[in-house]
């Protein structure tokens, strides 16, 4: 049995939706589930009683951003990210694959690792495999993910298959390094937009020992229906008794497709970098609270909302706020945009269990305006 | 009586140092007491629960701020400023005369009142005595200030004495325009470095019927010593019945020797504004959590703290937050420098209470590093 395991408790009959849990050594958490990103080893703005209050189970932090500052020591002397920042529920470090790409000039891959420079010093640094279960292992999330390659979009077969194919010695790679008990490595599905190559790197790594499996390289600026084609080609091919995480998707149509699908997981920097710049979520799409109209609009940001922000705020105080560029506004909108996608899980979870999910999705899609 | 009075509990017999309560419309509070700065309608990063957590009694905004943006108008629509930024417990405005006074050749002083342009965008906009007081009366705290003149340091005695001759006419003024019967208006004591002219002012306006004195054109520059000096021949003419508010100091030496001297409120930015620089309060003086040797130190900024900071984060971690430049760092660091001076309030009033003020401040000036 692995520390971190997921149990499968019901299957949506007319759908790929699938209700299930995640136990982790902080605690069994429910899925689907909407995970908050905290980059740098904190939830932007965020304090940890605000996420225990909206009920976030599992959250994010960067190993790319940690491993640069303060530096995976740091965090190891501090007793592991969870103490480090003093959250208690569950923690997924990423393997700083994602970011390093992400550099493109500043960074160059080979069999053995990537060599790149920092963005804070530009300093010469190297990660590979074996560094990032390292750097994981002493960051001492819950969770952690294999080192990988996401391949850009568009990518010519040729491209994505060389690199598919490094992506899967690579988490082989990832298996060996790994040394402690208490955490649980995923494995990452790569393959471009390629079914063939989705279905390769789905076989060869459910072929190894992974506590669960990421899906990566979707969201990367394809059109959304090529993206619920590949994710469909991929969950297909991908075991009942492990959890699916779609790395980096993080609106609230993209969720219910996700789950729709078989996605068990989710998370992204889109609610709270939308909220650092004025715009609320809503069930229906988007509140650009900046807007003049809500100057004297003292309604809060939505009215069937049960988070802090709506509970005691008006638009037109969240609206003062940023123009007064206060930062308490800032922190108002995060709270509001995390709950609602928190809360948005807990209602599919529940139109799962009720066995209502696909008239849940079909009712939903219809209001939203992305 | 006045909707807002203070009760003198007890006086040291040992110094000028006096325990009271001051009764406003938002509650009974004890003085001594600091009042935190929210210029806003925001005490900067912090949520009401933040302050009530930490004991905030009554906190300060700011009329020329809020008369600029988002204007009083929509402020009085949202109910007040108690409603629109949520906050229960007491709010004082000051008159946005030392605002307006700080904007130098953006402003133009006259008998009828003052001409400047909006720091925001450069429009010309007007404040004299009855503006300022009825801008206060749609704003709605518990305790507004009359439109003065800050006298700035050095001053020579005759610009000193016109300039003091034409607050008291405006305080007369304002005293005639209010209309709230809800509202205490306190004046504000003036006169510069000059014992005469802060006599005269103070006669002047103790002769008028305040709910309670300011003391301005204090720490404007001047060496400690001598705004000692000056304070001390302000509050000997201050009736023992009346609050008295030394506007704009917020060290806990000068609240030390402010209450030493017989005063009751105090605000400043200096705890928050600091705090968004990385300098922490502590009874001995500072600590400047950016700095390298705390890189590895994982107690909290004070280990004698009870604040949610130093219950809950490292040194180490605080100085990464930093370092990384996120927003909760500024939060934890406000929250620790706030609770710092009003827990150190507290232990003034506790010491008035134990007869035992004049070995307090002794104490704390002995420990105490500027």
């Amino acid at each position: 049995m692995h520390a971190v395991y997921y149990e499968l408790i019901k299957e949506c009959s007319r759908s790929g939706a699938r209700l299930g849990k995640l136990h982790t050594p902080h605690g069994t958490f429910d899925t689907p589930m909407f995970m908050p990103v905290g980059t740098q080893a904190t939830v932007k703005t965020l304090s940890p009683e605000e996420l225990y209050e909206m009920k976030a189970q599992v959250i994010l932090a960067n190993t790319y951003h940690l491993f640069l500052r303060p530096g995976e020591d740091i965090v190891k002397k501090a007793g592991g990210l969870h103490k480090f920042m003093n959250y208690r529920n569950g923690m997924l470090t990423d393997s700083g694959g994602f970011q390093v790409f992400s550099l493109g000039a500043m960074r160059k891959i080979e069999e053995e690792g990537v060599t790149f420079r920092s963005h804070i010093d530009g300093s010469k640094r190297f990660l590979n495999p074996e560094v990032a279960t390292k750097v994981q292992e002493d960051l001492g999330a819950d969770i952690i993910m294999a080192f990988d390659e996401c391949i850009p979009y568009p990518a010519d077969f040729a491209y994505a298959k060389t690199s598919t194919e490094r992506t899967t010695r690579w988490a082989q790679r990832c298996l060996k390094a790994k040394k402690r008990e208490d955490q649980g490595l995923f494995g990452i599905v790569q393959g471009g937009m390629y079914p063939d190559l989705r279905k390769y790197s789905a076989d060869s790594l459910t072929s190894m020992d992974f506590a669960g499996y990421g899906i990566g390289g979707l969201s990367v600026g394809e059109p959304h229906e090529l993206m619920y084609d590949v994710l469909a080609q991929t969950t297909c091919h991908l075991p009942k008794d492990k959890a699916r995480y779609l790395m980096g998707v993080g609106t609230p149509d993209c969720l219910v497709e996700g789950v729709n699908l078989g996605v068990d997981m989710f998370d992204c920097v889109f609610p709270t970098r939308v909220a650092r710049n004025g715009t609320a979520m809503l069930p229906t799409g988007r509140l650009v609270v900046r807007n003049a109209a809500y100057a004297e609009d003292f309604l809060p940001i939505d009215e069937n909302c049960g988070c802090y922000t709506c509970r005691n705020f008006s638009r037109a105080y969240i609206r003062h706020l940023f123009k007064a560029e206060e930062i308490f506004a800032l922190r108002l909108l995060t709270i509001h945009n995390l709950h609602f996608l928190l809360k948005f899980s807990q209602d599919m979870r529940t139109a799962i269990a009720e066995d209502r999910f696909p008239e849940f999705r079909e009712n939903f899609l219809e209001h939203y305006q992305r």
